[in-house]
C-alpha cells in the first residue's frame, strides 16, 4: 500500500506546524497615512486629545442658547439679535451668532439653528425652531476621548480606519510590513506561458493563482519559477525562497508516487522538514506542511483546486500571523440552501464548490459538480465553498449551510 | 426657506448624470498576468484550444484499458504487463503504462489505476481494483472547449480567474486601465495632519478616507490638496482635477449656507456644471452631481459619514461603468435581524450603520446610534449599512434586513 500511511486532521496538522514554528510577526514599518489603505496596524493608535476637540456646529447656521428658543415655532418666530463675539455674554437678550459647519461652538451657546429654520429681518434674526441643548452640535470628545484607542493593533486598515486616523492627527502609521511568499511551481509537464512548449507540456497555471491569493491577503508574492521533477533543482529553489521570503509555497510533486520529489527535497534543505504530509481533507490531501531555517514551507499540491483548499486552511492563517492580526481573517460567509444533495468522504474535511444564487429572497447552494480538483472553470463558475466537517457523508437537499464567498452572489430572476 | 427646493431621488440622480455623461470605459492596457490580480478584463478572453488539450492522468498511476480490469480486487488482484509504449498496442494481454500526474493517457488506454491500488512483483503488476472508463482521466476540453469564453470582459480577476487564463495560455493581458480619481478637500476649518493647526482648526480626514474607498474598487486616487473656502481656489484646484483625472470628487462646501462655494466653483469652471444638487438620501443629502468637459465631479459632504454614503451611491457604480463592468460590483450582503426598532425619514433613502454580529447561529444587526453624520467611529464600530427605502419610516424590532457589509462578521458567544 503505497497510500499515506496516517491522514492528519487539519486542526491537528495547524497546531503541529504553528507550535514548530512559533510564528513571529513580520517587521514594522512607517509609512505615509494615504499609503495604509488594507494594511495591518502595528500598534494601537491612542487619541492624543478629545474628538472633537471643542463643541462643533454639525450644520449651517446659528449658535444659540437653547432656553431661548423656547416657544419658538413657523407661525411664532422669534426674533434674536446677531452677535461677532466668541462668547454670548448678553443673557437679558436673544443672542445668536452664524455657524458653519464645523464652527466651534461660541461659550455660552449650547445649540444650533439650522439656517433653514431661520430668516434674515433686516438686522434681526427670526428663528422658527426651538431647539433642545446640544441640538445640530458634535460634542467635544463625542467621537472619542482622549487617551481612548482609536484604531486597534492588528486592524485591517479600511477607509473609515483611515480618516480616523488623520481626524486624531496622524500622517504617518506604524504597519505591519507585507510578508514575503515566495512560489515555486514543479512539475516536467509544466511549460511558462509565453515559452515554448513541449507535445506533452501543458501551460503552468498555480504560480499567478497562489500570488493572487497573496494579494487578497495582501502579502507579497515573490516568483521562484517552475522547478523540473528533480531533487536538486527543487530544493535550490527552495533554499533561494527561504533567503528572500519569510515563507515558501509549493505546488506539485506531493503525491504518493515515485516521481513526488517536494517532500525529499524539503528534507533535503535541512532540519526539521517535513512535519505532516497527508492531511485529511479533500481535495488537498497530498498537501505536506514544513519547517526550514525557522520559516514555514507549505507543499501544495499541482492541482489548482486542491491548492486552493490547501492554502485556505494553512497559507491564510499563517498570512494572518504574520500580519499579527488577532485571529485568522476570514472570507465573507451566507446561508445558503443546498440545492441537491451531494456525497461527500467521511473522515475528512470537504471543500464544496457551489455557485449560491438569489433567487425569491432566499439564496441556493448549487454544488458545481467535476470529478477531480484539476478543472479551473469549476471555480471560476462557483462562488463559494462549504466546508463539511469529518464526521458527515455528505449534504442533504434543502439543507442549510454556510458558504464561504470568493465570489459575487447573483440575483436570479425566478 | 433656505432649504433644498427640492430633493431628487437616488436612482433619478444617477441617471440624470448618466444620462449626461455618456460614460465611456476607460482605455485598454496590455500588462503581464501577474500583475493583472483584481484589475479588470478589458475584452473576452477565448480558448485557443481544448483544455486540457489531451486526455490527462489526474494521479499517479497506471494508464490501462479498463476493460482489461473487470473482476480485479484486493483479494483477486489482476496481473499487467508494463509497456514504454505510447500506445496499449497488445490487445491479446493485459498492458500497462506508467503515468504521473498530468502525463498524457497512451492511445488504447482509457482509465488509470491510483499506484495505491497496484503493487509490483517481479515484472509485472498486481492490479487490486476495477476501472470504468475515463476513470482519474481528466479529458481532453473537459474543463473548457476550442472556442469557448475562458474569461468574459468586464470580470474583476480573481485569483481563479489568473490561473484559467494562464492554463490556455496567457502571458499578458488586457485590462481596463484604474480610473484616476482626483480627490479635493475644502474648508477654512481643515488642517493638514504634519502641519501647522489653528486654534479653530480641525485635522482633515476626508481625502485619505475617499482614497480608500477608490482603492477598495481599484481605482487611483489623486490628491487636489485642501482648498480653502473661495471659489476662485476651488475652481482651480477643480480644473486641474480635470486635467489629471478621469473624475473628480470634492468634499465640503455643499449645504444650502453662505460659504458652501463648491456648487458656486463648479459652476464657474464650465458648462453644464451642477446637474443635480440636494439628494433625497440621509445622510448626504447636499451632495450634488456635475458634469465638466464630458467629466464626472461629485461634490459630497463634509460630514464623512455622509460623503460615504455619497460615495456609495454615485461613485461606485460610476467607477465600475469606468471600469467596464457590466454591473455595479456590490459589496457582500446578508440578512439579518434587527436588534431594535429605528426610525428613519420618510421620503429619503436612508443608509443605517449597523453592527452585525452572529450569536447563536443566527445573525443580529444592531444599529449604531449616532446623531449625526460626524462621528468616525460609528463606522470602525459598525461592519455595515441597512439601506432603508424611501416609503418607510423606520425599522421594526426583529425585522429581517438585508446589510451591506463593509467589515467581517464577529461571532459572539452566547
Amino acid at each position: 500500500m503505497k497510500g499515506f500511511q496516517k491522514l492528519t486532521f487539519t486542526y491537528e496538522a495547524l497546531q503541529t506546524w504553528f507550535d514548530a514554528l512559533q510564528v513571529k510577526r513580520c517587521r514594522d514599518i512607517t509609512i505615509p497615512l494615504s499609503d495604509a489603505y488594507n494594511q495591518v496596524l502595528a500598534e494601537d493608535v491612542i487619541a492624543q486629545e478629545d474628538l472633537p476637540r471643542f463643541d462643533r456646529s454639525a450644520v449651517d447656521g446659528y449658535a444659540v442658547r437653547a432656553d431661548d428658543t423656547k416657544g419658538a415655532s413657523q407661525t411664532k418666530p422669534l426674533l434674536f439679535r446677531f452677535t461677532e463675539s466668541e462668547e454670548l455674554v448678553d443673557t437679558a437678550h436673544r443672542e445668536a451668532k452664524q455657524v458653519w459647519t464645523g464652527n466651534p461652538i461660541p461659550k455660552g451657546a449650547n445649540a444650533v439653528i439650522m439656517l433653514e429654520n431661520t430668516k434674515k429681518v433686516d438686522s434681526k434674526i427670526e428663528v422658527w425652531t426651538q431647539a433642545a441643548p446640544h441640538d445640530n452640535v458634535m460634542r467635544r470628545g463625542e467621537d472619542l476621548k482622549k487617551g481612548e484607542v482609536a484604531v486597534p493593533v492588528g486592524t485591517r486598515l479600511k477607509p473609515y480606519h483611515l480618516a480616523l486616523l488623520s481626524a486624531v492627527g496622524n500622517s504617518e502609521v506604524k504597519v505591519v510590513e507585507k510578508p514575503k511568499i515566495a512560489i515555486l511551481a514543479t512539475g516536467n509537464e509544466l511549460a511558462k506561458t509565453g515559452e515554448e512548449r513541449g507535445e506533452k507540456q501543458i501551460w503552468e497555471s498555480n504560480r499567478v493563482m497562489i500570488a493572487g491569493m497573496c494579494c487578497e491577503l495582501d502579502a507579497e508574492p515573490l516568483d521562484l519559477g517552475i522547478a523540473k521533477d528533480n531533487v536538486d533543482e527543487i530544493a535550490e529553489a527552495i533554499m533561494l525562497g527561504l533567503k528572500i521570503a519569510d515563507a515558501v509555497i509549493t505546488t506539485g510533486g506531493t503525491s504518493v508516487g515515485g516521481l513526488d520529489l517536494v517532500p525529499e527535497a524539503v528534507n533535503k534543505v535541512g532540519k526539521p522538514g517535513i512535519l505532516v504530509h497527508g492531511i485529511a481533507m479533500r481535495p488537498a490531501m497530498p498537501t505536506a506542511l514544513a519547517v526550514l531555517e525557522g520559516k514555514p514551507v507549505m507543499v501544495l499540491s499541482g492541482n489548482p483546486v486542491a491548492a486552493i483548499a490547501g492554502f485556505e486552511v494553512f497559507a491564510r492563517p499563517l498570512i494572518c500571523k504574520l500580519l499579527g492580526m488577532p485571529r485568522e481573517e476570514s472570507r465573507p460567509v451566507v446561508k445558503a440552501v443546498m440545492a441537491k444533495k451531494i456525497a461527500t468522504a467521511l473522515g475528512k474535511k470537504n471543500f464544496v464548490r457551489v455557485r449560491v444564487i438569489q433567487k425569491n429572497d432566499e439564496l441556493i447552494a448549487e454544488p458545481i459538480s467535476a470529478k477531480g480538483s484539476g478543472n479551473l472553470t469549476t471555480m471560476t463558475r462557483a462562488n463559494g465553498f462549504v466546508i463539511v466537517a469529518e464526521n458527515r457523508e455528505g449534504l442533504t437537499e434543502g439543507e442549510k449551510v454556510t458558504v464561504h464567498l470568493f465570489g459575487e452572489v447573483e440575483t436570479v430572476k425566478p
